[in-house]
Parts: structure tokens; sequence; C-alpha cells
């Protein structure tokens, strides 16, 4: 397809942050291991460095060529064959997997990969790991990369007295978090590491509620809009921003190849929703759906490398009465399909009744489910009702089930759900679901912000990120209204990677405020690079200042254009404090020539 | 000056919202009562109109003339003449209020007003009518205005099952708003009415926790940026977005001009802080401040009719070495010449010693008093320190004494707090202060946001108005780097309209989930127009629908560009619903025909 080609070959995906670098942090069970974090240069005179969780992967570092028709270094592959326990499949299982390996159309990804799957009777999944006792690399890997941001936090000596006590509500986060720990909660089912044998080019991280908050976006073309192209920018930009993991949700066609693309090239696990492509498949009519074809998508996409699916196995036939008298009826786009095929054979959902089937299919690949709320509400109206908390106990019988087969699950929340509704929903899931890591749409705290609505959604995150849900799927501006674009995915991203990071403080995560902090040191020492440098979105930081104060000797300059030189009440401070230190009286005409001295300069740079 | 005359003489400020029209509502107490609302039209069958809240004023009334030039109509001057305890001066007070007047410079407002003032001995507050037992014409506009939204909403009959019980934490929202109930609550100090006699072009608003939250925009130019013209611009948007108050925070030149001209175009009532422009009148040097200059200033600004002042009264001198440890010290710029006056000086606050007569001189205005927080926390680590939380219990006497002289006052707070802070800083206010109405700025939950932190604080602002914030001071994606644009203060006002509404939701309001109701009603019903119109930002809304599908059709389309026709999961349960209505086995044949039919219609509305 002429429009995949419109992707530049190289180059135009090597990104980089500004005055950062990639550093690696190796391994000690596993020497082999190198995390990446991203190191933010300082001219704090006491830290010269930030360490940043980085999920940009290779885009980032200058050291690895990226070509995206190549896609990125297999970097679990070594460790996944070395535990001698999968084997490489002589070809695709499915059709639509061998007729793209043996007749690749021209929209499909250049280099290809037979699939990896387990042994016979084995079981390749972290939790299965887990389980046994074994820390695996992907383990270590995570604890070095959620450790990464306690690095200078344990440096400048931990117990700084400004630091708040943080309200964890049963979430606890060591001090130091280890291999070990990891290997627990991933054992105790209450965090998942998503991680498909399939899918080696995965940086591993994980999701629960005792480690740092994460957040998906959501990428994927319609029928209407977007070429291949546009999706990979889309994720390689999204990991840019922040996303912890992607999810693609395309539903137009190409959606085999696209996925491929995006696959190949992510350094974040991949989320779909296996029911969009099985409608596909069975020309958009769901009551023409059957286990077998859903069964073939899910073995398809698990052997490309999608590392979890979302799947709406918890709406039973009995619950969709009970969303008749909704405001806004069935809003998840795959509980809407199960419901269909539901009543028009009126029987019992077949994800449902397969449910052991698929999770005896997932533990050989390593795909976690991400159990599906179809009945989430869709209004303020519609939140906590019957229709959704009948499907979120269902969703609790249904992982633990899942955790017999040791697959990794975790379970989606809401949607629209009213500030003060927010605990109870938090609750419940840990109750009813066993701990299992919570992921959650928003909530949207308002109906009426269309055009806003990663606002509207970002204060429901920060809440319920703060309550104990493990991943915050973003919302961009243009939900309710269109598919986002490149800038809506940034907008959706910051606005998510703040709401995490509240919680993250809140829930008292050791190292959370210490960004927070640097920050702020640099704010109040007029360190205007250092500021744009910390920011969640350092050009955009950088940008909005230059616009009324563009020049270069600004960003020395000890005030901004908010207030100017005479109102900076920062700079004030800094005053108050010579004249403190002074004891006695004052020298006001030091401060009167510092200020005539400030105006002057100002005036030069002024645009 | 140039500068003022490029702004427009009419027209270009004569502003609608789409498929809106201005609706009056008349008194019963004083039939003379207008009270404006905003009619929007909607095709929904049950449901033909909503009235929304209006702060707009008569900018969207096109039976009014607008002349910026003239100013806007003066609506109160014959309320508050009749209650014949005002009297006209001869003159301005103050030297500069009588030169202004006598030898007007070209950036003057062309059209001027001599001053009202209490007779002698008499007070003028809606606090003193409010204790004396005296129901206003302004308090009976306040009770229609906030009810207004309950129109609707009781002829849909109340008790509509999926609306959800608030939980107020004592905030206790009738559900009808009296006139004699706005009077309880103004006598009672827990909510203020701020209207300044030579502010007639006011229209009556209420701030206190048990009525509607409002949301206040800080507009104003620094040395650095702005024209009087852009400001009036952005004064007038700002109360077409939807703020219920603005302040005028200038602090550059021609600072009196400019704030006559946004006052004699305000239909909403101006803050300002007047220590800015005594600063300004000793040539930027806070230690040469004098009660005198400060005294001066205020009588300056209740004349031209500024409707509260900000007064950081509570910072005493005690409290300052309080702040020498912090990481981002005062920043407070009012805070902060307070500061540096004391150390000058090494003597307490003089607005402090002074307070009593600030309260005799306002009193004989009507002039509010916000209570500045000079110590309010500037980063996360500096939150709920002991200065901060000293200063507040100062605030709480100084609010004490300004109730015995009848003036009505609000406290003001932070700021930066991280979320699990957030319910013990309300707690304390409402403590340590008598219930008086809380207005914060923000709070920001977390420091590492800078252009976004419109995002950061809305999270924050939600959260406090929720627990019983009667005002949120909007914070714009510029904050800590820029003054705002006009685009700045739309994307700052309607994160807090989010917020704000939000607050209202879960604190119980009983009209607040109304709108919602209409919003997603017409979502599932795919009436996109009264989806448009019902949204926070009508315009904003329409755009990004129509980015994708910008076809008229597309507008009476059963699904939007998120999904595309086949994958509309509202579209599906409609189907359901049929299915449902028949019982017993569907009409495959149906779903089918209607499906095709739709992708058909589809293809002609591609852009």
């Amino acid at each position: 397809m002429s429009k995949v080609a419109t992707l530049p070959r190289e180059a135009a995906l090597r990104l980089s942050y500004p005055a950062s670098r990639k550093v690696y942090v190796q391994g000690h069970l596993y020497p082999f291991l190198r995390v990446g974090m991203r190191e933010i240069s300082l001219q704090d005179p006491d830290y010269p460095a930030y360490y940043a969780y980085d999920t940009s992967g290779p885009y980032t570092d200058p050291a690895v060529e990226i070509d995206i028709y190549q896609g990125l270094p297999r970097l679990r592959e070594p460790w996944i064959l070395s535990r001698e326990d999968v084997e490489r499949l002589p070809a695709f299982s499915t059709a639509l997997g061998r007729a793209m390996y043996e007749n690749p159309p021209a929209t499909a990804f250049p280099r290809q990969h037979l699939p990896l799957r387990a042994k016979p009777g084995r079981t390749v999944t972290q939790l299965y790991y887990a389980k046994a006792g074994l820390i695996t690399p992907e383990m270590e890997y995570v604890a070095l990369r959620e450790n990464q941001r306690l690095e200078a936090y344990r440096q400048a000596g931990k117990a700084h007295p400004r630091f708040h006590k943080g309200q964890g509500w049963g979430a606890q986060i060591p001090e130091e978090i280890t291999p070990e720990f990891v290997r627990q909660e991933i054992a105790a089912g209450r965090a998942i590491l998503p991680a498909n044998i399939n899918h080696p080019e995965t940086e591993p991280m994980i999701i629960g509620r005792n480690f740092r908050t994460k957040i998906n976006a959501n990428i994927g073309n319609s029928i209407v809009t977007s070429s291949i192209a546009e999706e990979v920018e889309k994720a390689v930009w999204a990991t840019y921003w922040g996303a912890d993991t992607v999810m693609d949700l395309s539903t137009g066609r190409h959606i085999h190849e696209t996925r491929e693309w995006i696959l190949r090239n992510s350094p974040v696990p991949i989320g779909t929703v296996p029911i969009y492509q099985a409608l596909e498949k069975v020309g958009g009519r769901p009551e023409e759906l059957t286990w077998e074809i859903f069964r073939e998508t899910l073995i398809e996409q698990a052997e490309q490398g999608v590392d979890y699916f979302t799947i709406h196995a918890g709406l039973r036939l009995a619950y969709i009465p009970k969303t008749l008298d909704r405001v806004t009826g069935i809003v998840s786009r795959g509980g809407s399909i199960i419901a269909q095929w539901c009543l028009a054979h009126h029987k019992e959902n077949f994800l449902y009744t397969h449910f052991e089937e698929i999770c005896d299919i997932l533990r050989q690949y390593d795909v976690a489910i991400s159990l599906g709320d179809g009945l989430r509400p869709g209004s303020i109206a519609d939140a906590s009702d019957e229709a959704q908390y009948a499907e979120l106990k269902t969703l609790g019988e249904l992982a633990k089930i899942a955790y017999e087969y040791d697959v990794q699950v975790m379970i989606e929340g809401p949607g629209h759900i009213p500030m003060q509704l927010i605990w109870e929903n938090m609750q419940k899931e840990l109750e009813d679901c066993y701990e299992r890591p919570f992921y959650t749409l928003g909530p949207l705290v308002t109906d009426i912000a269309p055009g806003y609505d990663h606002i509207a959604s970002a204060i429901g995150a920060a809440m319920i990120g703060w309550f104990g849900t493990a991943m915050l799927c973003y919302v961009t501006p243009k939900e309710h209204l269109g598919l986002p674009n490149k800038d809506d995915v940034r907008e959706g991203i910051i606005a998510y990677r703040i709401a995490a990071h509240a919680a993250d403080i809140a829930k008292g995560h050791p190292a959370a405020q210490w960004r927070d902090y640097l920050l702020s040191r640099a704010r109040f020492a007029f360190r205007w690079r250092d500021q744009f440098h910390l920011a969640l979105d350092p050009e955009r930081a950088q940008a909005y200042h230059d616009e009324t104060l563009p020049a270069e000797g600004a960003k020395l300059a000890h005030f901004c254009a908010m207030c100017g030189p005479k109102f900076c009440s920062m700079e004030l401070t800094h005053q108050l404090k010579k004249l403190a230190e002074k004891k006695g009286l004052p020298p006001e005409t030091l401060i009167q020539e510092g200020l005539a001295q400030k105006a002057e300069e100002f005036r030069q740079w002024l645009p």
C-alpha cells in the first residue's frame, strides 16, 4: 500500500528528550540485563541528574539503529528460548497467519518471524514461573525499572522532611522493589507482567497497585480514517510521551497487518480486543460469530505477539435485560457485539462458556487477559447500576479460573462515574475480584465536556489511581466525537501521566515526590531549563514560556512574563532570605538597585 | 492610546451560544427583576429545552445594545438608590480618582460616573441587610438564578431513578433555593454576594458551598504584555465561557484605566489585589508602602466599583521565618510584597494592624474581602506546613472581625496540595474560619506539569469543590510560564467548569446531574447537535466532530468517526432494544439490512 510507504524508512522516528540521555542499569541475578532509563541532566548544584522511568524504548537511544521496516531488536528472545519450554512452530497455526506468511500482501510487514508456542503440556506464563518460585529475567528487569526512580532519591538520603506520607488505602509500595517482591506480587495475582513470547521486542513492565501507576494509550484506525503509517507513528510517539502500554483498537481494513507493524516496532506491551477482528471476519454480523472463529483469532493474534487481550467473558445473557432501561445502554463496543450475539442465539455468551479453553490457549503464549467490562456505564446516570456490578462479580469468578490456569489477568473498569461513587467502585473491585489489578477507562466524572473529556476523565483517573487502580486507560479530547490524531494522543497521554503521578504521590510511592521536589527547586532558583526538562512535556513547557519571552537571556531571568520582574514573588523571597540572614535592618538600597538592574536587563529580552 | 482604539466599537463583542436564546425570569418579591438565563433548544422529544446558568450577561442578548465605549446597562442602580442609604459624592475621594475624572487621559474610559458611598453612619453591605432580616433584590435575583437550572428538572418530576445521591460532607443544597435561604446563608457568613454599589452593571451572584460551585478567571496585564483592549476582550470572553467572577490582576501601566474599562463592561463581579497598584505608586519598592497609600488605593478602587479585594492581612511578621526553609518560599505576589515590607520595617503587617479601618471603609461601598493566603504553598513539598496553617488561623480571626463590621468575607486557599492532604485542608478551613466560603487556587496535585497546569489543578479543584470549596480560581496552561492569552483563558475556564460541575454532582446539587442526563440521552439517540449544544464548549465539541465527519448529513448519522457504523455500540444497543421488545427470536435480516444501509449512507458523508 502506498500509504505504508509514506512512513520514512528511518531517522524520522529517532526521537530524543531534551537534556537527556539513555543510560542502562545492569542486572544482578541476570547480568545480561540492561534496563534503560532516561537520565535528565540538571544544573541543580546538589543533584546533577534525575533518572526518569522511560517508556520510549530504543527510539531514544542513538546507539540503536532504527528501521521500522525491520522492527526493533528482539530483546527478550534469548531469555525466552533459554527457558527451553517453547518451540518454534514450522508454520503459523491459523489460515490467515499462514497466508500472510506465504503470500504477503503489499501492506504486510516485510520481516517475518515464525511463532513460538509452549511445548506440549507446558505453561510459559510469568504467573506460572512466579508461582513456581522462579524469578525470571523479566521480573528482575521490572524490579530494576521500578526502582530506577528511587536511585537519586536514595542518594539524597530518603528522609526529606518535606516529603508527605501517603495514604495508600492498602497499597504498600516498598522502599526498595526487589525481584522477589515482583515475583510475589505476580504469584499472588496482584500484579501482571504482560509479555507474550512472540513479542520479544517488549521491555518488561508490571501492572499492579503496589508499583508505579501505569497508563495505556488506545490507538487504531476505524473504517473511516487512518493509514497503517499513521498508526505506527502514533504508537511510537505514544511511548515517547509516556504510554506504558498501547492498545491497538483497529476495526478497519488491514487489521492483521496494522497490528504486525505496531508489534514489531513497539517497546511496550500491546493489547487488543480480538472480537473486533473476529467480527470483521463475519462481515460485521455479530450473530454469525462462532467460538471457532473467535478461537482462530485468538491464536492468530497470540502468534503475532499481542501481550494482552480484552475479553468480554463476564457479560452473561442474564445481565442484558438489566441494561434496557439505561440512559445509554451498552457503550462497550465488544460488549454490544456479545450482547447482540447472545440475544440473536438466545444463548449464554460463548466467551463465558469457553473461558477455560481460552485460558488453555493463552497460557501457551503468555497472553494476559484483560477482563472487559462490556456493561460499563456510558453516562453518569448509569454508573454503579445492577448491570455493571453483576458483571463485575462474574469477572471475579473468571479471574479465579484464569489464575488456576496460570493465566495473568486484570479487570477492566468504568467509564462514567460521579466522584462520590469512585471509592465504592474501587472497593467492590478489590473485594469481588480478589485484588486483581484494576484497569479503568477514566472514569469521567461528568458527561458534559465533549472536546475536553481527557480532563473530565483525568479527574476520576487520579482519584481511582490513588484508591488503588493499577493502570489508567487514557481518554483523549476527541472521545465521543472522533478518532484521535497524533496531537490528541499527546494531550491524552500527558493528562494521564499527570493523573498517574498524582496518584503515586497520594498513595505514597516512596520516590514519586522526588521529581516534584527537583522541579520546584529549579523553579525557585529560576533554573528555567531544568524546569522544562523535568516537566512531563518539556517541549510544551518551553514553547509556552518562549511565547512571551523568546530571547535566550530570558532562560536565566529571575522572573517570567506572568508577573514581570517587579512582581515575581519567588524573587522577592530570595531577597527576603538575604535580609533574614543579615538579621537586623535590611539593606534597602541593595534591593532597589537589584530591581532597577533587572528591569533594565529585561527590556533587552522583550520580543 | 491607540491600543485601546483597536477594540471595535461594537458588534465584535456581540456574542451568541449556538441554538440558544436569552430568556428572563421575573421576580416575585421584586417584580422588576429579570433574571437572565440561557435557553438551549433541544430536539429531545421529551425535553424541548434546557435552561443553563448564564454568566455572559447582556452580551448574548440581541435586544441589548452593546457599546464597550459606553459600558453595560446599569442594572442595579435603581435598586441601590431606592434603599436611600447611599449618597452620590460630588467628586471622587482620591486624588487619582479626581484627576482621572477631571483630566482624563487618552486611555481613560470615555463615560464617567461619580461614585456612590454610604450615607454617614450607614452600612450598605448585603451582609448588613441579611442580618437585619431584609431580603434585597440582589438576594431574590440570586435565588432565581440559582434555581433556574432546577426548572426543567422539576418539570421532569425530580425523582429520576438514575440520579445519584450526593455525598455533601455537610453541604446542604435545598431542593428549592428561596430568597430567604439566600438571606440566611449570607447572614450566617456561609455565603457572600459581592455587589459593590459602584458596580451596578453586575448581575448578582452568590459564593457559598450550599450553592452552585463558582469559578473565577484571572486576567490582567503585566509590564511585559497586553493592552487594555486585550484585557477587556478577555474579560468578556471569560464570562461567555463561564467565569462567575473575574479578577483583574494587572500590574503594568494604566492599571486604573484598565480596571475602569473592565468594570464598566463586566456583568460579573470583579476582584482585584489592591496592593499591586499601591506598589506601583511607590515605584515598586515594597518598603515604601504605607497604610495611607494603601488606604487611598482601597478607596480609589472601591469608588470605581471593584466587588472584592484580596487582602493579605493574615500574613503576620512572626510567620515569615517559618517560610525560610521552604522549597519555594513565598509564592503569593501580594504575600511577598507584605513580607518584604514587614522585614524592612521589622513591624507587624500594616494590613493586619489596620484591619478594622479596612472593614470600616469597605462597609461603605459593599466591597467584599477575600482574605489572601500570602503563605500558600507553591510546591507539593511546602503543602500544609506550619506557615500555611498559622496564616489560615489568623484569617479566621480576621473573618470574625469583618463579620462584626458587616463586611462580607471569603478565605483564599492553596495552591499546591497532594491529593491525600486536600481533605485536611478543607476541614481546617471550615474549623478555623467559621465556615466562611473557601476560595482556592486549584490546588495543583503535582508540580511536574508546566504547560498543563490547568489539568493538574482541575483534579485538585474538583476534589476540594466536592469537599466544600465555594469558588475555584482557575489556572491556565500558561501558569508558571507566562501570561495567558485568550485561548489559554478558554482552556482554563472550561477545565474549571468541568471541576465545578463534577463537584456539584458529587456534593448532591439537586439539579446538577440534569444536564449530564440530557446530554447522555442525546448521545444515545444520536442527536449530535443536542450533544454539541449541551456541551460546556459547544463550538469545540462540534469542531472536533467535524474534523473527521464534516458533512451535514453526519449530524444525523447513527455513529461517528471513532468507531464507524459497524462498531457503534450504542447503535447496537438500539437494535438490542428492538429485539428485546419482540421477545423470542430476533429478526436477524432486519439488523443486517439496517447495517448495510447505514454503511451505504456513510460513504456519502466521507470528506
